[in-house]
């Protein structure tokens, strides 16, 4: 009976992909405008490509790499061990490697489709706003298509073939750890970009945002797609296997028999569910001649929940008729109602993320106001905001995770992280449409459509801001309740009976303060990373300039290879040591102090990753609507001190919202995993106890 | 034998004040200066008074209401059950406000002398760096030993007069709550004045630092002796005493009959000879003859350190032969390794906040020159290196609790953080002395004392500059090994038996959300209540040069009262909500998610409050130093954009530094002692286990 359910959540990857396939058509159907368009187009496309061939190459060292080690030093999970030979862990391995392909093939057909919908969707807006809409809308569905289809099938074929959730834990890690590299090497590109164009271009020069002759503009739009388009995909699917990895790791600890293997394919037949509710979302947004993007987007993230609720029941009615044990059906029952918690528990913490975002709102607002008393008061009000705007979502999480307990103990929280990532697909759909539309107007512009074409233009791109900060809010939310899923289960993996996670003892304590300074230390070298690497783009801006002339009277054009170049390799050579500290540490700490404190660890770097995720992510998105707010021509419009001010605030905001903090969500995945993964290693250290026992 | 031991706490702390009143004398007896140094130390005398009298009456009110609460609804302590009836707690009431009226007096004195030893030490400048250091030194002196005397006295009479630390922890709390509003407060007065005279003085009017002319120069300097001198003073004398009172809580939990009598007054005792050691520290500086301000107050310290190890071995020695119990005189010798390993780490702490806040060391440099490409830049740099600051002393922290418990168990721990505290006098006496030569550098210029005697105000001032940074290091890792023995404490009262701090309980998982939650939103709090009063004085300030243009002219002078009135309110009015915070939230904690889960919310709090308090600090104080250094002529000096970069970083950088970061450290502790205090009553709900309860 349970083979038909995998089948539901495996039929629903494959569709994904198929209607991935047929978006992607309809895309490349477009015209893709004028020759000047399809030059810059050409030049977006061809530094995506440069800076995915760099990327891959080294990731694909990185991976067999780490490959080798699952398969030589990690000990065959005990569901297996009956096997043969309890040495050579090549279904880990193995798994391992798949999910890291899925995660890279993911990223790469988004973001190619990405650089293609960019042109086509300017040319469109020629057409008005829905046509222009439509096709990027279109291209943002092919990632959102592309990072379910590639999780249901990988999650799903794993599974059945290995009938172990420890299988798909390397699977899981495979996604995660490329999913590290992809989001903070992509995000450290794109922001390198941006405030290197914006620091030099508009601030010293006086140029307009994605001006041709800025060197660094083609640099900037290739950024988004790196950053935005595959980053936040790879992320986003990173948590979302995850969390239905954490779900089945539980349902094999907690329950037994007919309960284990009903309970365990719940989350993938749910996901499933998911996928099928995003498509009718999908179709919803497709069908309806609204002209207010803005309003398509959201009025399909609420579609999308309510069908999701209702085809829920049916799947949940279903499945609990054919059981036909009473028990059984109850827990399905209760874990139905948990994963719906879970999803309103992310659209509290969208909302509070538009909240404190939008620039019709008090937060944002007054930072946008604090302006006429300088620039250090608008970063002194961000600064502030963002750590309020902490408290909503932990209460919201706090209420899920109360009341999803209360549903079904840990397997309930770790159903309410499945049920908020379950409307993934449109989510990630409608993340994925706001850079495409921000290249869209930057070849617009370059393409010289006219003002009227550049204002549709910008009307998609403004609503693809609002999009995108209640995605990060949902990422942030998603990774999160994952993260306690897996440190729950990572508990009855390593035996709670025997491990003491008690705050009391000296070891967990140590394990839990290493785990509250990670994510600022991460934080703190990406942001580095970016700063140090915008000012080499800095140098290459003003050196262009400086030795030609001609490239700002306009007459020959600015060197983007060159700028494309330092942004590669700034964000390659800069993810050396986040990556190493991402999987060294929680091994350390693991090997040193024992297997309680890495749990303690992990709790720790949760907690605080959520509050500099969260205050990162809104504090960076409220000062670039202040900003904009103010380009309206609100408090004096553009020019004034009040403008340079909240300049400031967006240039500090950047790698605040688009780098570090989006990049703790994947540390804190990343980390949960490897712990998970090199538990058993850990256990042969003095017994999992570590080097350095205080006990009391 | 213990009451021989006993006092000689109780006379190190009556010689203290003694001496107190000598060097207070010895600074009345100087020069004040000519008369208009004389009537601008007035001002700043009165504006001082004026904050300390309404701040007074309204503490007054909150003193006798909390001692209400005390009396009629706190349980009598279980050691002093046997008396006659179990209700009305009046001597945790009595203790509690003693402990109130201690640290109010210690502030009021320290005060006090700050604003007479200001011009006094304007004046001594004349005739030297040396007589200028000299009383500038003295009067920060009376502020170290009236809180080592405050705090020795009190702990050392309550404890006789009881016999029980539970009623030296009543007296802890009313030191504790008064050092919030103390620290807290001044730190919004201080702030409110510094930046709003800044943003209209230096940046529209171009006015130079503590110009007579601006109407918010004597509010910044009566900021300076509100924040600084008694705000500090009365932050270290609250962790002092906590973390004798954690020791004396842990000796009475973990030992029983003559070890617990021995073991019980150790950490006072040990105080008293940090305390004799000071005094040799502060005569060893008396006596030198240097003229390096910065190089007096250094070797004091180290002086202090190594006569502190010496005598307190002499003391040891005394004490282990005289109990005649080898078990008994083992413990000792182990716990004077552990005390001395904390004073170690403080050492580490505050060499690390040298580090990172000198002008001529890489991250205040990189800062600096990171102000060529723009404000924001500054602020990212800042930012990042103020996170990683962190980790060094986090490493201090870890090994000295390593270190320390494999000596002898929590109780070293305790110890460690006694032994960090035992040098306070000394640092607070170097600390104190800061905000004097600040002040004494402002009325040296407003008393048109001439070029040379303002530079030498000018380095007296800078060498108090370091001592600040490295006193914030010390009180940052005080506060936080005196709260982790509080937590310890606390959880022996609660009977760890019966409660379990295991981080997969989700209550106590909860628990721990919501402490990582508190001080970032304390921290946002007081930001933008500087910010909002600031932006009142800016109107205040714009307001007076509008309508008098004969004050810009110097021919009228400006009206101090209203920016002083304006900082008091503002300080006094923004408080209520972070006060309380401190004690509604651990109460509702452990009311609703249980004692366990209130010990998780401290862990929580404390660990998250040390990234946040450390980073704070330290990023300010690179900011600040970052804008010295340009303004010594560096990177073009004055007038430069780069200047007015490295000022906005300066102006971010205030109020981490000197109101949000430093005000963690109190609220941590009230925190802590707020959960020891009402932790008989939570477990009068549901027996401890609070309201929700979701175990697994």
């Amino acid at each position: 009976m349970s083979e038909l359910f995998i089948l539901v959540a495996l039929v629903a990857g494959v569709i994904s992909i198929g209607l991935a396939v047929y978006f992607a058509k309809l895309v490349m159907k477009e015209d893709p405008g004028n020759e000047r368009m399809v030059e810059v187009s050409g030049y977006i496309e061809e530094g995506a490509k440069t800076f995915i061939k760099v990327q891959y190459k080294v990731l694909g060292i990185f991976v067999v790499g780490l490959a080798l080690i699952i398969f030589f030093l990690l000990p065959v999970p005990p569901q297996l061990t009956s096997r043969y030979v309890a040495f050579f862990n090549w279904e880990q391995s193995l798994a391992y490697i798949i999910g890291s392909l899925a995660s890279m093939l993911a990223g790469y057909i988004g973001m190619m489709v990405g650089v293609k919908a960019n042109t086509r969707s300017a040319q469109a807006c020629t057409k008005g706003i829905k046509p222009g809409f439509n096709v990027a809308f279109f291209g943002g569905v092919v990632m959102g298509l592309a990072v379910v289809g590639a999780a249901l099938i990988g999650v799903s074929v794993v599974y059945w073939v290995f009938g172990s959730p420890q299988i798909v834990l390397g699977f899981s890690f495979g996604a995660s750890s490329i999913a590290l590299f992809m989001k903070a090497g992509g995000g450290i590109f794109t922001k390198t970009a941006d405030v290197g164009a914006d620091l030099v271009g508009k601030a010293e020069y006086n140029l307009p945002e994605d001006d041709p002759r800025n060197p660094a503009t083609i640099a900037d739009n290739v950024g988004d797609n790196v950053g935005d388009i595959a980053g936040m995909g790879s992320d986003l699917l990173d948590s979302y296997v995850a969390s239905i990895v954490a779900a089945m790791i539980l349902a094999f600890a907690l329950f037994t028999g007919l309960e284990q293997a009903t309970i365990a394919i719940f989350p993938l037949v749910l996901s499933g569910v998911g996928l099928i509710a995003s498509v009718i979302g999908i179709y919803y947004i497709k069908s309806r001649k609204s002209d207010d993007p803005g309003k398509l987007l959201n009025g399909g993230t609420y579609i999308t929940t309510v069908i999701f609720i209702g085809l829920a029941f049916l799947f949940v009615l279903w499945m609990a008729l054919s059981v036909s044990d009473l028990n059984i059906a109850v827990r399905l029952w209760r874990n139905y109602f948990a994963t719906i918690l879970g999803l309103f528990s992310g659209i509290v913490i969208g909302f509070t993320s538009d909240y404190f975002t939008r620039d019709d709102r008090k937060p944002t607002l007054s930072i946008a106001n604090s302006a006429k008393e300088g620039h250090a008061v608008v970063i002194l009000s961000g600064f502030a905001y963002g750590l309020i705007s902490v408290v909503p979502p932990a209460i919201g999480i706090i209420v899920a995770m109360v009341l999803s307990f209360m549903l079904d103990g840990i397997f309930g929280v770790a159903m309410a992280a499945v049920g908020l990532l379950s409307i993934v697909g449109t989510i990630v759909s409608n993340d994925a449409y706001g850079p495409i539309v921000d290249n869209a107007r930057g070849i617009a512009e370059q393409g010289d459509l006219g003002e009227e074409v550049i204002r549709t233009a910008d009307r998609l791109d403004s609503a693809g801001n609002t999009a995108k900060a209640i995605t990060k809010g949902f990422a942030i939310g998603a990774a999160n309740l994952t993260v306690l899923a897996l440190l729950f289960s990572f508990a009855e993996e390593a035996n709670v009976d025997f491990i003491d996670i008690s705050l009391l003892n000296l070891n967990v304590l140590i394990g839990a303060f290493i785990g509250v300074v990670v994510p600022a230390l991460f934080s703190a070298l990406l942001i580095l990373a970016v700063q140090r690497n915008a000012a080499k783009m800095v140098d290459e801006i003003r050196r262009q300039f400086e030795t030609n002339p001609k490239i700002l009277s306009g007459e020959e054009p600015a060197d983007f290879h060159s700028t494309i170049a330092i942004a590669t390799k700034g964000a390659l050579h800069e993810l050396i040591i986040p990556s190493i500290i991402s999987v060294a540490i929680p091994i350390g700490v693991g090997a040193l102090f024992g297997v309680a404190a890495l749990g303690a660890f992990l709790a720790g770097a949760i907690l605080s990753g959520f509050v500099f995720a969260v205050f990162m992510s809104n504090a960076g998105g409220s000062w670039d609507n202040a900003k904009k707010y103010v380009e309206d021509g609100n408090l004096g419009g553009k020019g004034t001190e009040i403008h340079k001010a909240v300049i400031t605030g967006d240039t500090v905001g950047d790698p605040f919202k688009d780098t570090a903090g989006p990049s703790i969500n994947t540390l804190l995945v990343v980390m949960s995993l490897t712990a998970s993964i090199f538990m058993n290693v850990l256990l042969f250290i003095n017994g999992g106890l570590g080097l350095i026992v205080l006990s009391p």
